[in-house]
Protein backbone atom coordinates (compact mmCIF):
# COMPACT_ATOMS: atom_id res chain seq x y z
CA UNK A 1 0.00 0.00 0.00
CA UNK A 2 1.23 3.56 -1.00
CA UNK A 3 2.71 5.46 1.94
CA UNK A 4 0.38 8.19 1.95
CA UNK A 5 -2.38 6.08 1.38
CA UNK A 6 -1.41 4.60 5.54
CA UNK A 7 -1.02 8.02 6.30
CA UNK A 8 -4.78 9.08 5.17
CA UNK A 9 -6.38 5.68 6.82
CA UNK A 10 -4.49 6.35 10.40
CA UNK A 11 -5.68 10.09 9.79
CA UNK A 12 -9.30 8.71 9.33
CA UNK A 13 -9.28 5.93 11.70
CA UNK A 14 -7.79 8.58 14.61
CA UNK A 15 -11.04 10.93 13.59
CA UNK A 16 -13.76 8.22 13.44
CA UNK A 17 -12.36 7.30 16.92
CA UNK A 18 -12.32 10.64 18.14
CA UNK A 19 -15.60 11.61 16.12
CA UNK A 20 -17.39 8.24 18.27
CA UNK A 21 -15.80 9.15 21.80
CA UNK A 22 -17.46 12.90 20.83
CA UNK A 23 -20.06 11.14 19.78
CA UNK A 24 -20.41 8.77 23.00
CA UNK A 25 -19.40 12.51 25.17
CA UNK A 26 -22.59 13.68 24.03
CA UNK A 27 -24.99 10.89 24.39
CA UNK A 28 -23.54 10.53 27.54
CA UNK A 29 -25.25 14.01 28.84
CA UNK A 30 -28.25 12.71 27.65
CA UNK A 31 -28.36 9.67 28.91
CA UNK A 32 -31.56 9.40 31.37
CA UNK A 33 -29.29 8.61 34.66
CA UNK A 34 -27.56 12.27 34.30
CA UNK A 35 -29.72 13.83 31.44
CA UNK A 36 -28.60 17.57 31.22
CA UNK A 37 -27.79 17.52 35.17
CA UNK A 38 -25.75 20.36 36.52
CA UNK A 39 -22.51 19.42 38.50
CA UNK A 40 -22.94 19.35 42.34
CA UNK A 41 -22.81 22.85 43.93
CA UNK A 42 -20.58 22.04 47.08
CA UNK A 43 -20.23 24.74 49.76
CA UNK A 44 -17.36 27.28 49.10
CA UNK A 45 -15.55 29.18 52.24
CA UNK A 46 -13.51 32.56 52.43
CA UNK A 47 -9.71 32.45 53.77
CA UNK A 48 -10.96 32.19 57.22
CA UNK A 49 -13.46 29.52 57.42
CA UNK A 50 -16.67 31.59 56.86
CA UNK A 51 -19.53 29.94 54.51
CA UNK A 52 -19.99 32.11 51.56
CA UNK A 53 -24.12 32.51 50.36
CA UNK A 54 -24.78 29.45 48.18
CA UNK A 55 -25.38 31.11 44.31
CA UNK A 56 -28.75 29.60 42.49
CA UNK A 57 -30.54 28.03 45.68
CA UNK A 58 -33.88 29.19 43.62
CA UNK A 59 -33.61 26.41 41.31
CA UNK A 60 -32.63 23.77 43.74
CA UNK A 61 -35.17 21.53 44.45
CA UNK A 62 -37.87 22.70 47.25
CA UNK A 63 -38.79 19.93 50.12
CA UNK A 64 -41.27 22.12 52.40
CA UNK A 65 -42.45 25.22 53.63
CA UNK A 66 -43.08 24.85 57.20
CA UNK A 67 -44.77 28.05 58.38
CA UNK A 68 -44.72 30.23 62.02
CA UNK A 69 -46.18 33.29 61.65
CA UNK A 70 -44.94 36.19 63.30
CA UNK A 71 -48.95 36.82 64.91
CA UNK A 72 -48.71 33.35 66.70
CA UNK A 73 -45.49 33.80 68.46
CA UNK A 74 -45.83 36.73 70.70
CA UNK A 75 -44.94 38.95 67.28
CA UNK A 76 -41.54 37.81 67.23
CA UNK A 77 -40.78 34.16 65.77
CA UNK A 78 -37.56 32.77 65.97
CA UNK A 79 -37.51 32.50 61.99
CA UNK A 80 -40.05 34.63 60.74
CA UNK A 81 -42.63 33.40 58.87
CA UNK A 82 -42.35 31.04 55.86
CA UNK A 83 -39.21 28.48 56.20
CA UNK A 84 -39.13 28.05 52.40
CA UNK A 85 -36.56 25.05 52.39
CA UNK A 86 -34.24 23.64 49.20
CA UNK A 87 -31.61 20.70 49.62
CA UNK A 88 -28.91 20.95 46.59
CA UNK A 89 -29.99 18.84 43.97
CA UNK A 90 -26.91 16.53 43.03
CA UNK A 91 -27.34 15.76 46.85
CA UNK A 92 -30.78 15.20 46.61
CA UNK A 93 -30.06 12.66 43.47
CA UNK A 94 -27.28 10.76 45.50
CA UNK A 95 -29.53 10.62 48.92
CA UNK A 96 -32.62 9.52 46.69
CA UNK A 97 -30.15 6.29 45.54
CA UNK A 98 -28.27 5.57 49.00
CA UNK A 99 -31.25 6.69 51.51
CA UNK A 100 -27.93 9.30 53.21
CA UNK A 101 -27.05 12.75 52.66
CA UNK A 102 -23.73 12.69 51.42
CA UNK A 103 -21.01 14.36 52.91
CA UNK A 104 -21.03 18.44 51.63
CA UNK A 105 -25.24 18.13 51.25
CA UNK A 106 -26.28 21.84 51.49
CA UNK A 107 -29.78 23.10 52.84
CA UNK A 108 -31.14 26.67 52.47
CA UNK A 109 -33.76 27.72 54.03
CA UNK A 110 -34.79 30.89 52.93
CA UNK A 111 -37.11 32.92 55.27
CA UNK A 112 -40.01 34.80 53.43
CA UNK A 113 -42.85 37.28 55.78
CA UNK A 114 -46.38 36.91 55.04
CA UNK A 115 -48.39 39.52 53.64
CA UNK A 116 -50.47 41.74 56.36
CA UNK A 117 -52.86 40.49 58.33
CA UNK A 118 -56.61 41.12 58.60
CA UNK A 119 -56.70 38.96 62.01
CA UNK A 120 -55.39 38.54 65.06
CA UNK A 121 -53.83 35.22 64.06
CA UNK A 122 -52.08 36.68 61.32
CA UNK A 123 -53.86 35.24 58.37
CA UNK A 124 -56.00 37.42 55.83
CA UNK A 125 -58.56 36.10 53.51
CA UNK A 126 -57.52 36.41 49.49
CA UNK A 127 -59.97 34.50 46.65
CA UNK A 128 -58.72 31.20 47.47
CA UNK A 129 -59.56 31.22 51.38
CA UNK A 130 -58.29 32.61 54.65
CA UNK A 131 -54.82 31.81 55.43
CA UNK A 132 -51.09 33.15 54.98
CA UNK A 133 -49.64 34.34 51.85
CA UNK A 134 -46.15 34.93 51.06
CA UNK A 135 -44.65 38.18 50.94
CA UNK A 136 -41.33 39.97 51.22
CA UNK A 137 -38.00 37.53 51.42
CA UNK A 138 -36.26 37.89 54.90
CA UNK A 139 -33.26 36.25 54.98
CA UNK A 140 -31.85 32.89 55.53
CA UNK A 141 -30.23 30.01 56.97
CA UNK A 142 -27.97 27.38 55.72
CA UNK A 143 -27.15 24.05 56.65
CA UNK A 144 -23.89 21.88 55.44
CA UNK A 145 -22.83 18.56 56.14
CA UNK A 146 -19.38 17.70 56.78
CA UNK A 147 -18.31 15.48 59.39
CA UNK A 148 -14.89 16.02 59.64
CA UNK A 149 -15.33 19.90 59.50
CA UNK A 150 -18.71 20.42 61.82
CA UNK A 151 -17.90 17.05 64.12
CA UNK A 152 -18.49 19.90 67.08
CA UNK A 153 -21.89 20.15 65.77
CA UNK A 154 -22.58 16.41 65.54
CA UNK A 155 -21.73 16.41 61.70
CA UNK A 156 -23.73 19.57 60.52
CA UNK A 157 -22.67 23.24 60.41
CA UNK A 158 -25.30 25.83 60.85
CA UNK A 159 -25.26 29.49 59.57
CA UNK A 160 -27.41 32.39 59.99
CA UNK A 161 -26.93 34.82 56.69
CA UNK A 162 -29.83 37.34 58.40
CA UNK A 163 -33.24 37.12 59.26
CA UNK A 164 -33.75 40.47 56.98
CA UNK A 165 -32.88 41.73 53.53
CA UNK A 166 -30.39 41.56 52.35
CA UNK A 167 -29.06 38.32 53.07
CA UNK A 168 -25.10 38.48 54.39
CA UNK A 169 -22.37 37.77 51.96
CA UNK A 170 -20.73 35.20 54.18
CA UNK A 171 -21.92 34.00 57.53
CA UNK A 172 -19.65 32.30 60.55
CA UNK A 173 -20.62 28.90 61.66
CA UNK A 174 -22.84 28.74 64.89
CA UNK A 175 -22.51 27.80 68.41
CA UNK A 176 -23.92 23.97 69.06
CA UNK A 177 -26.25 26.22 71.59
CA UNK A 178 -27.60 28.31 69.05
CA UNK A 179 -28.90 25.95 66.33
CA UNK A 180 -27.16 22.15 66.45
CA UNK A 181 -28.80 21.08 70.07
CA UNK A 182 -32.29 21.28 68.43
CA UNK A 183 -31.81 19.29 65.22
CA UNK A 184 -29.72 16.82 67.04
CA UNK A 185 -32.67 16.73 69.92
CA UNK A 186 -35.65 16.48 67.56
CA UNK A 187 -35.13 16.31 64.29
CA UNK A 188 -36.23 12.59 62.56
CA UNK A 189 -33.58 11.73 59.94
CA UNK A 190 -29.79 12.94 60.61
CA UNK A 191 -30.50 16.37 62.34
CA UNK A 192 -33.05 17.08 59.50
CA UNK A 193 -36.60 18.08 59.52
CA UNK A 194 -37.51 15.17 57.35
CA UNK A 195 -40.80 14.64 59.66
CA UNK A 196 -42.16 17.73 57.74
CA UNK A 197 -40.61 16.68 54.06
CA UNK A 198 -41.86 14.06 52.72
CA UNK A 199 -40.05 14.52 49.68
CA UNK A 200 -37.04 13.29 51.94
CA UNK A 201 -38.94 11.26 54.34
CA UNK A 202 -38.19 7.59 53.87
CA UNK B 1 -2.88 10.47 -6.76
CA UNK B 2 -3.98 7.27 -6.45
CA UNK B 3 -7.66 6.75 -6.20
CA UNK B 4 -7.71 4.99 -2.84
CA UNK B 5 -5.96 8.25 -1.07
CA UNK B 6 -8.48 9.96 -1.98
CA UNK B 7 -11.05 8.14 -0.64
CA UNK B 8 -9.39 7.77 2.55
CA UNK B 9 -8.96 11.65 2.41
CA UNK B 10 -12.61 12.38 1.75
CA UNK B 11 -13.49 9.75 4.77
CA UNK B 12 -10.80 11.62 6.84
CA UNK B 13 -12.09 14.73 5.76
CA UNK B 14 -15.81 13.62 6.51
CA UNK B 15 -14.64 12.17 9.71
CA UNK B 16 -12.87 15.38 10.85
CA UNK B 17 -15.73 17.88 9.95
CA UNK B 18 -18.25 15.45 12.44
CA UNK B 19 -15.62 15.21 14.92
CA UNK B 20 -15.64 19.06 14.92
CA UNK B 21 -19.60 18.91 14.66
CA UNK B 22 -19.60 16.70 17.28
CA UNK B 23 -17.42 19.29 19.55
CA UNK B 24 -19.48 21.74 19.36
CA UNK B 25 -22.34 19.88 19.91
CA UNK B 26 -20.75 18.82 22.92
CA UNK B 27 -19.02 22.27 23.69
CA UNK B 28 -22.64 23.87 23.31
CA UNK B 29 -24.42 22.02 26.33
CA UNK B 30 -21.73 23.32 28.37
CA UNK B 31 -21.78 27.16 27.55
CA UNK B 32 -22.66 29.31 30.10
CA UNK B 33 -26.56 30.65 28.85
CA UNK B 34 -27.18 27.27 28.04
CA UNK B 35 -25.06 25.45 31.01
CA UNK B 36 -26.48 22.17 31.61
CA UNK B 37 -29.96 23.24 31.31
CA UNK B 38 -32.69 20.39 30.31
CA UNK B 39 -34.96 20.52 27.54
CA UNK B 40 -38.14 22.45 27.88
CA UNK B 41 -40.76 20.31 29.34
CA UNK B 42 -43.85 21.15 27.07
CA UNK B 43 -47.41 20.22 27.85
CA UNK B 44 -47.98 16.77 26.61
CA UNK B 45 -52.09 15.61 25.92
CA UNK B 46 -53.92 12.41 25.37
CA UNK B 47 -55.34 11.78 21.99
CA UNK B 48 -58.97 13.69 23.27
CA UNK B 49 -56.97 16.64 24.32
CA UNK B 50 -56.75 15.63 28.12
CA UNK B 51 -53.60 17.11 30.20
CA UNK B 52 -51.20 14.74 31.02
CA UNK B 53 -49.83 14.68 34.60
CA UNK B 54 -46.29 16.89 34.55
CA UNK B 55 -43.59 14.85 34.83
CA UNK B 56 -40.63 16.00 37.26
CA UNK B 57 -41.95 18.63 38.54
CA UNK B 58 -40.13 18.14 41.85
CA UNK B 59 -37.42 19.36 40.16
CA UNK B 60 -39.14 23.01 38.73
CA UNK B 61 -38.71 26.24 40.20
CA UNK B 62 -40.20 26.94 43.47
CA UNK B 63 -42.13 30.42 43.24
CA UNK B 64 -44.50 30.42 46.66
CA UNK B 65 -46.36 27.96 49.03
CA UNK B 66 -49.78 30.01 50.12
CA UNK B 67 -51.64 28.00 52.90
CA UNK B 68 -55.31 27.91 53.47
CA UNK B 69 -55.29 25.57 56.41
CA UNK B 70 -59.22 23.52 56.49
CA UNK B 71 -59.12 25.13 59.98
CA UNK B 72 -59.20 28.45 58.89
CA UNK B 73 -62.33 27.72 56.44
CA UNK B 74 -64.54 26.07 57.73
CA UNK B 75 -63.25 22.58 58.05
CA UNK B 76 -63.04 22.59 54.06
CA UNK B 77 -60.29 24.82 52.35
CA UNK B 78 -61.10 25.06 48.46
CA UNK B 79 -57.28 24.00 48.01
CA UNK B 80 -56.16 21.82 51.29
CA UNK B 81 -54.26 23.12 52.31
CA UNK B 82 -50.34 24.32 51.61
CA UNK B 83 -50.26 25.20 47.57
CA UNK B 84 -46.54 24.57 46.89
CA UNK B 85 -46.45 26.12 43.77
CA UNK B 86 -43.65 25.53 41.01
CA UNK B 87 -42.47 26.78 37.49
CA UNK B 88 -41.26 24.91 34.70
CA UNK B 89 -37.77 25.86 34.45
CA UNK B 90 -37.29 26.71 31.11
CA UNK B 91 -40.27 29.08 30.91
CA UNK B 92 -38.80 30.83 33.61
CA UNK B 93 -35.89 31.47 32.29
CA UNK B 94 -37.64 32.53 29.28
CA UNK B 95 -39.81 34.85 31.41
CA UNK B 96 -36.78 36.19 33.49
CA UNK B 97 -35.77 37.83 30.24
CA UNK B 98 -38.48 39.09 28.42
CA UNK B 99 -40.73 39.74 31.75
CA UNK B 100 -43.41 37.59 29.85
CA UNK B 101 -44.34 33.96 30.51
CA UNK B 102 -44.51 32.32 27.21
CA UNK B 103 -46.65 30.16 25.71
CA UNK B 104 -47.13 26.51 26.86
CA UNK B 105 -45.59 27.88 30.59
CA UNK B 106 -46.86 24.96 32.74
CA UNK B 107 -47.82 26.46 36.55
CA UNK B 108 -47.84 23.10 38.94
CA UNK B 109 -49.41 23.60 42.38
CA UNK B 110 -49.03 20.60 44.41
CA UNK B 111 -51.02 20.43 48.21
CA UNK B 112 -50.04 19.19 50.80
CA UNK B 113 -52.03 18.76 53.97
CA UNK B 114 -50.80 20.44 57.46
CA UNK B 115 -49.81 18.02 60.34
CA UNK B 116 -52.21 17.21 62.86
CA UNK B 117 -53.67 20.67 64.63
CA UNK B 118 -53.03 21.42 68.52
CA UNK B 119 -55.23 24.35 68.55
CA UNK B 120 -58.55 25.69 66.95
CA UNK B 121 -56.89 27.18 64.43
CA UNK B 122 -55.53 24.53 63.01
CA UNK B 123 -51.68 25.11 64.24
CA UNK B 124 -49.01 22.89 66.68
CA UNK B 125 -46.37 23.62 68.15
CA UNK B 126 -42.88 21.98 67.14
CA UNK B 127 -39.27 23.05 68.44
CA UNK B 128 -39.06 26.13 66.11
CA UNK B 129 -42.20 27.89 67.01
CA UNK B 130 -45.97 27.48 66.64
CA UNK B 131 -47.39 27.48 63.38
CA UNK B 132 -48.31 25.35 60.47
CA UNK B 133 -45.88 22.07 58.92
CA UNK B 134 -46.49 19.98 55.73
CA UNK B 135 -48.30 16.77 56.21
CA UNK B 136 -49.09 14.47 53.39
CA UNK B 137 -48.95 15.90 49.66
CA UNK B 138 -52.73 15.81 48.80
CA UNK B 139 -53.27 16.46 44.42
CA UNK B 140 -52.38 18.82 42.15
CA UNK B 141 -53.61 21.64 40.16
CA UNK B 142 -52.12 22.64 36.99
CA UNK B 143 -52.04 25.96 34.39
CA UNK B 144 -50.93 26.11 30.90
CA UNK B 145 -50.85 29.06 28.87
CA UNK B 146 -51.80 28.42 25.18
CA UNK B 147 -53.54 31.38 24.03
CA UNK B 148 -55.09 28.98 20.74
CA UNK B 149 -56.31 26.25 22.47
CA UNK B 150 -57.79 28.07 25.68
CA UNK B 151 -58.90 30.83 24.23
CA UNK B 152 -62.42 30.64 26.00
CA UNK B 153 -60.62 30.57 29.29
CA UNK B 154 -58.57 33.96 28.87
CA UNK B 155 -55.42 32.10 27.12
CA UNK B 156 -54.42 29.67 30.08
CA UNK B 157 -55.80 26.19 30.53
CA UNK B 158 -56.79 24.99 34.21
CA UNK B 159 -56.92 21.20 35.12
CA UNK B 160 -57.75 19.21 38.70
CA UNK B 161 -55.42 16.37 38.93
CA UNK B 162 -57.56 15.55 42.26
CA UNK B 163 -57.62 17.38 46.00
CA UNK B 164 -56.23 14.34 47.21
CA UNK B 165 -53.69 11.39 46.43
CA UNK B 166 -52.89 9.67 44.37
CA UNK B 167 -52.93 12.13 41.43
CA UNK B 168 -54.90 12.01 38.46
CA UNK B 169 -53.22 10.59 35.55
CA UNK B 170 -54.47 13.05 33.22
CA UNK B 171 -57.51 15.98 33.72
CA UNK B 172 -59.96 17.85 31.44
CA UNK B 173 -59.56 21.30 31.06
CA UNK B 174 -61.99 23.15 33.37
CA UNK B 175 -65.08 25.26 33.03
CA UNK B 176 -64.29 29.06 32.80
CA UNK B 177 -66.37 29.80 35.69
CA UNK B 178 -64.55 26.69 37.82
CA UNK B 179 -61.16 28.05 37.70
CA UNK B 180 -59.80 31.22 35.15
CA UNK B 181 -62.96 33.40 35.89
CA UNK B 182 -61.25 33.94 39.58
CA UNK B 183 -57.50 34.48 37.70
CA UNK B 184 -58.99 37.17 35.31
CA UNK B 185 -60.41 38.87 38.33
CA UNK B 186 -58.01 38.87 40.91
CA UNK B 187 -54.18 37.50 39.25
CA UNK B 188 -51.79 40.45 39.27
CA UNK B 189 -49.86 39.68 36.11
CA UNK B 190 -51.31 37.44 32.83
CA UNK B 191 -53.85 35.67 35.10
CA UNK B 192 -50.52 34.60 37.61
CA UNK B 193 -50.83 35.37 41.36
CA UNK B 194 -47.31 37.08 41.20
CA UNK B 195 -48.37 39.28 44.09
CA UNK B 196 -47.84 36.22 46.24
CA UNK B 197 -44.17 34.98 44.56
CA UNK B 198 -41.36 37.16 44.85
CA UNK B 199 -39.66 35.49 42.42
CA UNK B 200 -42.13 36.39 39.34
CA UNK B 201 -42.86 39.95 40.76
CA UNK B 202 -41.20 42.51 39.20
Amino acid sequence: MHTNTRRFISVAAAAAIGLTLATVYAGGTSSKSTAHKPPRYLPEYTASGDLILPKNFHEWVFVGAPLTPNALNNGKANFPEFHNVYIEPVSYEIYKRTNEFPEQTIFFKELQLVLPAQYPDGSRTEPSGRGYFGGPFNGADVTVKDSKRFADTGGWGYFNFNHHEPKAETAKVQAKEDCAYCHIASAKKDDVWTQFYPLLDK
